[in-house]
């Protein structure tokens, strides 16, 4: 018997029947000569808003970060383990991407529990809690405004967000002297999961957008 | 113009033209039902090795975090933002997963830097540095032996290193209890980008083997 | 009745009435002309790895050392019997074989006995322990490493010993000097008993690695 | 580009489209619950005579030691590397076979060195020298016979050697402890290359007879 569940090695087994298949020589190309992707994505750990399922992307194409609310905490060289901050410079230094994209969707769970912040913690160690305090005074401003409807203030937190994160971004002097520099560009994105809709951040007036496609 | 890289705009068409186009029933449901996936995975930022890609996932299926080299910082209920905890405790009270799956590969950009510690660290943060310290201890050991190949090095402490991720699952007292009693179930895989070959921990052993599929 | 265990006569009969009935002619040449193996290997005792099962070879192909693990005693021209040493000669002066191939394999009893030296040896005179004894420092080395499973410890002491037999034919004067013109090349192979895979040793790296077949 | 003669790979390709496609679960069950075989071959490294041909065994069946001229050096227990020594102790304790046999072969290359010591060895070392020097005795007694043809000698001599290293069997006292108490029994045999008819010796004359097949 395996160890692992039934529906993912029966997944493993279509994709060695069909784009492995495919793809072989692709994957032993990129074994060979290592991975070189020019975007990196900083997305959320949601189940449904996967960048590789979104933007169809192969093997090879997206640097992904993925944790709850895809959120970028600011530059802090301190002696902590950053796992957000090691894998954006890996990925300026190392893989010298031109593209980072912040991609946030709707429904986030993450953001509701910043707009909620619960009696009680998830856990005792309340590790959601502090994780989303990184957009707590944004969410306090939302949350105090009574005339959206709930759902409305998520959207807007969930933008608003994205905002601050495509700005934190902008604290790690690395990133922004490059991007002053035309070599890196940074990017917004908001996926609507309903209706499978993309909105695309202006970066010069930070509406979202939906492009034309 | 639209402010994203036009090769994700094109992906993004395909997917709307193609995978949403035949599912978005799915969709509107699972935004409307929210989200249940039955398994976390934490992967690797990896351009190569997409969990969704590698076990064929639709949306709603995986709860996904992905940092460089997949690792878990042990549990460490402080006052900072620990962004896998964070994911950790959403992923197991607020979606009741039953399976965590650590799942890392092979020609690991992380696994290697800590093979190899630079003499001079990517940026002057060393961010990369400071987060492959946590699997330091066994990087050193791997390294002082002069038999193996760098290779062979190499994917012993990718191995390694899933084994020691998933005992630091069991750092956190409530995945630790979840898993006594039988709730929740703690794998590790290791997947091979050059053949798409997947390997599975044998949970007794920590042996890594190739299902049958 | 026959002084030979019943099973080897059937399967002699199934010699005689099937491979032999079909290649007779071949065999009577081959007394008739000398062997002219272009290949030689030396490959272990084990009952589940034998050569010529492994590469389908016919009569004539083959010349074949099987020794507990498949060691290469390093050249020391004294007064011993050197059984090893004797069928090197034998290969490279008499034969004049192109190729060397040490060929070793997974779960090998020889190997299993270097990584865990019983406190009681099988036997009073020890041979087991004393033969293994040639590979010593780097079962040493291995059964040191508290981070690989004992599987682990096995495959990877299965392979360096490989690559240290195949530095030990460089010992031999004779064969260094031959491999330095051209005229005779050195190989390691290992095979997989449970899955049949073969991997073979990259020169240039000491990897082992599955040929594209 | 694969680092192994292109007539192996094509062999092997043979074996895991055919016997290892038909035996699959026998290897697997073979790797997982270990070797058993009742039978132990010490044969010669001819390419000629390789005894899973002529006994046309599967995997599992025999354990063998091949050297040149399949000799048995009789029991020494001191501080060497006896190779053939230790396939024994291997075989005997820890296989427990119940049978051993000898098998040697006609034109067989060892046995007309030591018909015809050569004015010069075939290297400095002399090691093919050294190693038939465990027949020398025999050897000058039959090379001093002026009534055989050269061709008579030398299969008289081959067929003296088996009884010859049979009996060296009897010098390890684990050896001849088990066959007095008929746990194991002890065996020999002689193939004739041209004709592909094997002669299997009475134990009780020393004499070689054709089973009756």
């Amino acid at each position: 018997m395996t160890h692992l569940p039934e529906r993912l090695l029966a997944g493993y087994r279509n994709f060695m029947a069909q784009r492995h298949a495919a793809e072989s020589e692709r994957y032993r190309t990129l074994a060979r000569e290592g991975q070189a992707p020019e975007t990196m994505v900083i997305a959320c750990c949601d189940s449904r808003a996967a960048p590789e399922t979104i933007f169809d992307a192969g093997p090879g194409e997206l640097f992904v970060v993925r944790n709850v609310a895809n959120l970028v905490p600011p530059y802090r060289p301190d002696e902590q383990h950053h796992g957000t901050s090691a894998a954006l410079e890996f990925a300026v230094y190392a893989l010298k991407v031109k593209h980072i994209v912040v991609m946030g969707h709707g429904r986030c769970g993450g953001i509701n529990a910043a707009l909620n912040p619960a009696a009680k913690p998830l856990s005792p160690g309340d590790f959601i809690g502090r994780w989303m305090g990184l957009v707590t005074p944004a969410a306090e401003a939302m949350a105090g405004n009574p005339m959206m409807t709930a759902a409305e203030r998520q959207t807007a937190l969930e933008r608003i967000s994205i905002r601050f994160q495509v700005a934190n971004l902008r604290t790690f002097p690395w990133i922004r002297s490059r991007e002053e520099r035309g070599e890196l560009s940074l990017h917004g994105a908001w996926f609507d999961i309903s209706t499978g809709e993309l909105w695309v951040m202006d970066p010069e007036t930070g509406d979202f957008v939906r492009p034309e496609v």
